[in-house]
C-alpha cells in the first residue's frame, strides 16, 4: 500500500483532547493533524483516504499485561502470539507488553530468549516484554541492568505462588533497590501467598473444592496487606512501584494513602474486576472455573471503589491480564480441587469495548478512556509518544471506532483461541471498525487484513510517568 | 497582518504531549500541526513564519484568578484592565478570568455590568468573568441561572471578611444547591473569618500590629477548618467545589481526603505560596506589608505539601490571585494596624516564569507546568479547547518561550502598575519571547506590539473538568 | 435512720474491679470494703444490714445531661426537679447535672439563680449544674471565671438553634479561650444549625412536614462538620472539648481522629442513639414525634459505630439528654410542621437498665457499663471520687442491682412525668432493687422511700479526666 | 511473720482510684480497705503495722516481658531467675511473666519444662510464663491447647530473626487461628526480619559495623510494615493480637488505625523507647552496644508518639523486655560486627521508677502509671484481680512508695546482675521503700528480706482485657 494515508472527518480523541481533525499519515507515522474543513486540512492529501465521519479516531490500545502461551499449572495459555495479537487487533489494541518468564535457577536471558522466539514473526501488532523475575540473586541483579539497556525496563515479582514465582521480602527488596538504581519499574502481584496457601489447604481439607472457594480463600485483606507491604518495601528501596491487577477496595485504599503521601506508587486494574464478580465464580456446574484468576474476582461492591480509583487517578491503567485457558481440557483440570484450576481469563480482545461501555455508562469520560487504555500504559512503560497518542511524530497506530454500533460479546464470534467468553452475551455499545498499525491496515472495515510478522519487537525506555 | 502564520521548529508542549512540530495558524486558530522536517510540515506555508528552533511553543497561560481595579479596604487594586492585561501578556498569559463583584443589596447584574465597563476596550488579551456573590437571596439565585447561560459559569463566595464579602453557611448552601442545578461552579475563599476576626481584635489589643501578625492570626487550622466545612456543605448540596488560594498543608490534606472519596472537589494554589513564606511577612521596616494577602503566606515548611499536591493532582490549578497595591500610599494604610493593609500581591506577569523555574528545580514536569497553568484552568472554567492547548481548532493563543534565557525579576523592569515586586531580585531561568493572541502578535521578540481592545470578553461553558 | 449500714455478700462492680466484698457505710460515706466471708468482713457490723447476695453492688449512676423544667419552643420539659430526680432514683441514678440557661442579654448569674430556685428543696438525689451560655460577651466571660470558682465548671454552647441558643464561631472561640484559662470545660451541641435551618425551610416548603423529615434535614454530614469545626476551634483555643449527644458514625470518626492526635476531645452518646433509629421517627400517625430530638435519631447502621466508640473509648460517657415532653399537648404542637415539635425524649429513668441490657447483649463489659455511666461522667465533670465509685471515702451513693430480674419498660409503670415511653414494651434483663444516696435509702426493695429535699446541690471541681 | 498486717495512712493508688485508706492484709491477701481516720479504719488492727503516711500504697508492678537466662547469639542473658526477680522486687515489681522457648523441632513442653526448672525455687516474687513458639506444626498447635489449659495462655512469635525464632506468615496465621479457638493471645515481635537481614548484610558489606548501624538497618518502616501485617493476619484469623516492644511512631499509627476500627489489637512499649534514643546507640568507643536491642532505639522524635499512645490507650502496657548482657564479654562479642551484639537491655529494676518520673514530668497521670504498669498487664495476661490492684480479695502484692525521695540510677547501686546501666547517672524522683509479696515483706525499708523460692509459679487465665 501507499505510504500516505489521510483519515478524514473523525473526532480525534486523545488523553487530553477531543478535536475534529484530519490525520495525515506518512511512512507509518502521524505526520500532521489539521482542523477538519479548513484549507489546511484540505491540503492534506494522500492516495488512501479513510472516511471517519461520525466515528472516533483513537490511538491504538496499549495492553501492558498479557500472557500468550504462558505455562501455568502444567498447561499453557491457549493463545499463541499469533492468535492472541490478532484478537488484540480485532479489539483495537495495537501494542501488547507480554511477560517473559525466568525459570528458577536459570538466567533472565534464557527466559527472554525463549519468549522472543515464541513471538518473533508471529505477531500482528507490535509487542514488548516485561521480565518475570522468579529468582533474585547476584546474577539476576546484574542481568536486570543489561535488560533495562536493551528495552526490557520492567520486572514482575510475585508475593503469591510460593514454590513457583514467589519472591520473599528480601528478594523483593533487592530487586527494588536494583530497579531504583537502573531505572527499572517493579510490577507486583500483591497477594500474601504464604497465608493464602494455608487457607487453600484448610479449605480443601474441609471439602470446599468448588471454584467459588478460590475467591473465598484469597482474601481481600491479604491483597491489601501485600499491597501495603510492597509499598513499604518500595519506600525502603527508594523505588517506584506498579501493582498489577488490583481487585479489592482495601487495596485501592492502600494505593490512595500512598499517593496522598506523594509516593511513586501506581495501580492497574482489569475489566474482569470492573464487570464481573464473585457471583460469576459461584456459577453452577463448574462454570465458575471460567472466572478463576488471581487476584480473584471480588464481591460486586468492590467495583465502585475501582471505578472511583480510575476517576481519581489512584488507579492509572486498565490492562487485561489476558491469560486464556479453555474450559474443556484446561479449566477442567481443577474439577474437585479449585487450586488446580489454571488461573487466568481471556480478555485481550474486549478491553477497549468494555471501557467504552464504561464511558456510555458514565463511569469515566471519553478522554479518560483513552488515558487509562492507551496513553498512560504507554507512558508508564516507556513507549510514549511512539505509542498511546495521536500526535505528529507518533506511530500511526490508529483505530477508527464506531461509538454507536452495538455488539454482543460471545465465544461464537470472538477471535481469541479459547472456547468460552467471560462476557458471553454481554451487549455493548461501540465497535472497532478499522485498525492501522504503523500506518498499515490490520483490520479494515471489520475484516482482518493484517499478517503474522507485521508486528515487531519494540524496546522500551524507562518509565515516563514519574516526571 | 496576514491571517496565516507558521511557527517552525519548536518543541510544542501541551498538558499531554511534547512534540517537535510546526504549527500553522489560520484566521486566529490553530489549523494544523505537522511533524517538523517531514514533507507534511514543509507543505505548511504562510506569509509569516516564526522560527522557534530551540524554543518551546506553548499554549498561552490561563490565569483564572485576577482582580484588576478591585476595590478593597477603601482603595483599588493598582492595575487597570489595560495595565494588568498588558503585564499578563508580557508574562505569557493570554487569558484572564477576573472577578466581577456584587455589592450587598444590589443585583449581580449591576456588578457584572460595572466590570464589563471597566474591561471593555481596554484589554490586550482575552478575558472572562467570575461573579463574586456577596448577598445570596432569592433574586441572586435566579440571576445565577441567567449568568450561567451567558457564560458567567462560576461564583465566588467568602467564608472570610464578615460584613464585606462574607456568606454564612446557609447562604453558601443555597448558592451551592443552585450551582448544582444550573451547572455553575462555586469557588470558595476558605478561611473561618468569624474566628479570625476575634484573633485579629485580640492581637491588636495586645499591640501586635506589625504585618507578620497578619500571618499569625489567620491560622492554618482555620483555613483547614473552612476547607473541610466547604467540602461538607458541597456534599450536602451535591455540588462540585473549587477552593481558591490554598496555602496550608492541612488544607491540602482536606482536599486529598475528599478526593480519596471521589468527591468533585478541586484546589488552586498561587506562586506566592509556593515561593514566599512568613519570612517575607516578617521583613523589617514595614516591608512585610508587601506580602500581606489572604489566605496569608505560611511557614516555609508548607511549600512541600503544595508541591506534592500539585504533583498528585490534589491541587489542580496555579493562578495568581493578582491584586496589586502600591507600597506607597496603599500598603501604607496599614501602618500601625496590620488589619488595615490592603490584602493582595502583584503576580499576573510572573506565573508562567516562576512555574518554569519549578520545572528547572524539579518540582514538576514540563507537561505538568502546562497542565496546571493552561489546560486545567481552561477546562475547569469552561474555556477548553478554545484556550489552554495547542491543537487544531484551538484559538492560536501561543507563546514562544526560551527555556534557557535568564532574567531577574524586579519592579524596575516589570510591566505591572505597582511600585514593588514580591520577587524582587529573584533570578529565574526561562523567558517569554513572543506571544500571539488569536494569531496576532502581542509580544514580538520582547517588544509589546499589542493594543488595548484586542482582547475580547469570552463567555465560558460550564466546568469541563468533572467528566 | 442509723448512720451505719453494711451491705453484705454482693458483687461490687466499679469501673476497674469486680470484687466479692461487704461494704460498710458510716455517716453517708463508704467507710470500708472487706472481702466477703473473711474475718475482716465479719468484723464490719452495723445496725442496718442489706443482703446483696446474688446481686450487684454498684455506684449510683451519674447522669450529666438532663433538662428538668427546660423551656423549649414555648413549652417546658414535663419533669420538674422533683418528679425527674425521683424517676432518676428509680432507675439507679443518684446524681444528675442539669443545665441552667442564660437568656440572651442577661447575666449567667440570673439564669443560674433561677435554676437553683427550681431545684432547691425538690430533689430526691444530689444535683449539680452546667451553664448554657447563650450570649458570649465581656461580662459573660468574667462570670464564667466566677462560676468555675463556685463549682459550675462546664459551659454548654450550641452550634445549632440560630436565634435561640446559637453561638457563632467567634463566640465559641472566646468561650473556649476563657475555659482554657479558668479550667472550665466547653460542652458542644455540634450541628451546623445555620445550614440545617435552610434545609428545614426547604423541606417545609416542599410539604415535607412529618416527624421523619426532622431526621432527614438534620444531616449526618452537618453533625460531622460541626464536630470537626468545634475540634478545630478548641485546638486554636488550646481548650478541651466535650461533644454532647453524638449520634452519627461520621461524628464518631471525627472524635476518633482527634483522639489519635492526642487531643483532649471527648464525646457522649445517649441510649436513644444506641437503641432507637429513624425507623421510630417514621412511625405512623404522628407517633414519630415522640422520638424527635436533636441531634436526631439516625439510621440503624450508625449504632454499631456508637457501640464501637464506647468500647474503644472514643466515646467516654452515656448520658440521657433527658428532656421529656408529653405527646398530648406538647409534641402535638408540631402537627403539620415538624420544626415545631419540642425537641427531647424522656430517659433519665432507664439509662442504667438499658446499658445493663447492653452488657447482657455483649456490647460492653460489666465494668465498662459502670465506667461510662458512673465513673467517667463523675471524673469528666469534677465529681470524683465523691461520686461514681465505691471506695473508702466516697459518698455512699449505692445501688443494689438484680442482674437476673426481668422488666418491661412502659409508660404505665415508669415514674417520669410524661405520657409515653420511647421504649414502650421493651423487655430488659436487670432491675434496680435498692438505692442509697449518701447512705440513706431512696429506693428500698422497689419502694420509693426518699424525699424531695434530700438531694443537695453539689459544686464540682474542674474536669478530672484530663490528667 | 504474722499473717495479718495493716498499712496505715498512705494514699492508695490504683488504676482507677486514689484514696486515703488503710489496708488490712490477712493470709496473704488484701482483706479490707477503710477510709483512713474513720472508726472503720481504726477497727482494722494487726500485729504488724506499716506506716505509709506521706507515701503511696501501690499494687506491685507486673512486668510481662522478661528474659531471664535467655540464650541468644551464643550466650545467655546475665540475670538468673534468682538475681533477676530480686532486682525486680527492689524496683517494686512483684510479678514477672517470662518467656519459655521452644527449640525448632522440639515440643513446646520440653521448652516449658526447661524454664520451669530454671525458675522453680529461685524466685523472690511470683512468676508466670509465656511460650515462644519457634516451630508451628500440627503437634505444636495441639500443645498450645494444653498449655492454655494449664495457665500458659500467651504465645510469642517473631517476624524477625530468620533461622532462629522466625515464623513465616503461614505459621503465624495457623497459630493465630489456634489462639482464636483456644483463647490464647499471640504476642508479636513485629519487624520484617527478612528485609532487615538484607539491609544488615549490605551494611556490613559497606563496612558499617558500629552499633549505631543496628538502628539504621532495622528501619521504622519495617517495624510499621510488620505491625500492619500482623494486624491483617489477626483479622483473617479472627484473633486478638498483642504487639511487643513498639518503638516507632509509624507502628503506633498502625495500632491506632486498628483501634479506630474496633479491632482487639494491643501494644506494649518499654522504658528504653520512652527515655533513650539513637543518640545512645551512637555513643563512642563501642558504648553504643549497651543499647542494642530489637526493635532498636529510635530517633528522639518518636518518643512523643509513644507517650501520646500511652495517654490515648493506643498503647496499653509498659514492660521492660529485660534481657541483660554484660558489656564485658557479652556485648563485646559484636565488636566489628553489630549483628553479633547480643540483643537486649537490663531494665526490670527501673520500670516503676522511670514511669513515676513520667508522672512527675507530666507525661501520664498517677493512675495511668499504675494502669500501664500493674493493672492492664495483669488483665491482659489473665492475672487479674489476683495481681495488679489493691482490692479486697487480691493478692497482697503491695509497694510502699516514697514519691519525694530522689535517687540516681547506676550500675554501682543497682541489683541486676549486669555490669552497666542503660540509665547510668539519671536522677529520678520517687523510690520504693517496702515491698510485700502475698503479704510477706521482700523489701523492708530498703533492705532485701525476701528469699529465693518465695515466689511461685502462677498459672494464668486467658486475656481479660477483651471484654
Amino acid at each position: 500500500m501507499s505510504s500516505r494515508t489521510v483519515i478524514r472527518g473523525g473526532l480525534v480523541v486523545t488523553a487530553s483532547d477531543e478535536i475534529h481533525a484530519d490525520v495525515l499519515i506518512e511512512d507509518g507515522r502521524v505526520a500532521a493533524l489539521a482542523a477538519s474543513g479548513t484549507p489546511a486540512a484540505e491540503s492534506l492529501t494522500a492516495p488512501r483516504v479513510l472516511d471517519a465521519t461520525g466515528k472516533y479516531v483513537l490511538p491504538g490500545g496499549v495492553d501492558v499485561h498479557t500472557h500468550m502461551e504462558m505455562p501455568f499449572g502444567g498447561t499453557f495459555a491457549s493463545d499463541t502470539f499469533e492468535t492472541g495479537t490478532r484478537a488484540a487487533a480485532w479489539g483495537g489494541t495495537t501494542t501488547i507488553v507480554d511477560f517473559a518468564v525466568q525459570s528458577v535457577g536459570r538466567p533472565l536471558r534464557e527466559g527472554l530468549d525463549a519468549w522472543h522466539a515464541k513471538a518473533e514473526g508471529n505477531c500482528a501488532i507490535d509487542y514488548g516484554f516485561h521480565m518475570i523475575v522468579s529468582d533474585v540473586n547476584e546474577e539476576t541483579l546484574k542481568e536486570m541492568d543489561l535488560l533495562v539497556e536493551e528495552g526490557i525496563t520492567s520486572f514482575k515479582q510475585f508475593m503469591a505462588y510460593p514454590g513457583v514465582f514467589y519472591s520473599d521480602d528480601g528478594q523483593i527488596l533487592r530487586a527494588m533497590q536494583r530497579a531504583s538504581a537502573n531505572g527499572g519499574l517493579i510490577m507486583m502481584h500483591a497477594e500474601n501467598g504464604i497465608a493464602i496457601d494455608v487457607l487453600v489447604e484448610q479449605a480443601l481439607a474441609r471439602g470446599e473444592t468448588d471454584p467459588r472457594h478460590h475467591g473465598e480463600v484469597r482474601k481481600v485483606l491479604l491483597e491489601a496487606e501485600a499491597t501495603h507491604r510492597a509499598i513499604q518495601l518500595a519506600r525502603v528501596a527508594g523505588a517506584p512501584l506498579y501493582v498489577v491487577h488490583v481487585s479489592a477496595e482495601e487495596a485501592v485504599a492502600e494505593l490512595a494513602a500512598a499517593r496522598d503521601k506523594g509516593l511513586p506508587v501506581f495501580g492497574e486494574t482489569c475489566p474482569q474486576y470492573l464487570f464481573l464478580s464473585t457471583d460469576n465464580l459461584a456459577e453452577p456446574a463448574f462454570d465458575g472455573a471460567k472466572y478463576v484468576c488471581s487476584t480473584p474476582l471480588r464481591p460486586r461492591e468492590h467495583q465502585a471503589a475501582l471505578w472511583r480509583g480510575l476517576r481519581t487517578n489512584d488507579l492509572q491503567v486498565v490492562s487485561t491480564d489476558h491469560c486464556p485457558f479453555c474450559f474443556t481440557g484446561q479449566k477442567e483440570l481443577g474439577r474437585g480441587d479449585f487450586s488446580k484450576i489454571p488461573n487466568g481469563l481471556p480478555g485481550v480482545e474486549h478491553r477497549m469495548d468494555l471501557l467504552h461501555q464504561a464511558v456510555v455508562d458514565g463511569h469515566i469520560s471519553r478522554r479518560r478512556w483513552i488515558e487509562i487504555a492507551c496513553a498512560t500504559p504507554a507512558r508508564m512503560f516507556g513507549l510514549y509518544p511512539k505509542k498511546g497518542t495521536i500526535a505528529p511524530g507518533a506511530d500511526a497506530d490508529i483505530v477508527i471506532y464506531d461509538p454507536h454500533a452495538e455488539q454482543v460479546i460471545s465465544a461464537e464470534t470472538h477471535h481469541m483461541n479459547v472456547d468460552y467468553s467471560a462476557y458471553e452475551g454481554k451487549r455493548v455499545t461501540g465497535r472497532v471498525e478499522t485498525v492501522l498499525s504503523r500506518g498499515e491496515p490490520v483490520i479494515d472495515a471489520r475484516r482482518f487484513v493484517g499478517r503474522a510478522g507485521h508486528g515487531v519487537y519494540t524496546p522500551r525506555s524507562t518509565c515516563q510517568y514519574l516526571s
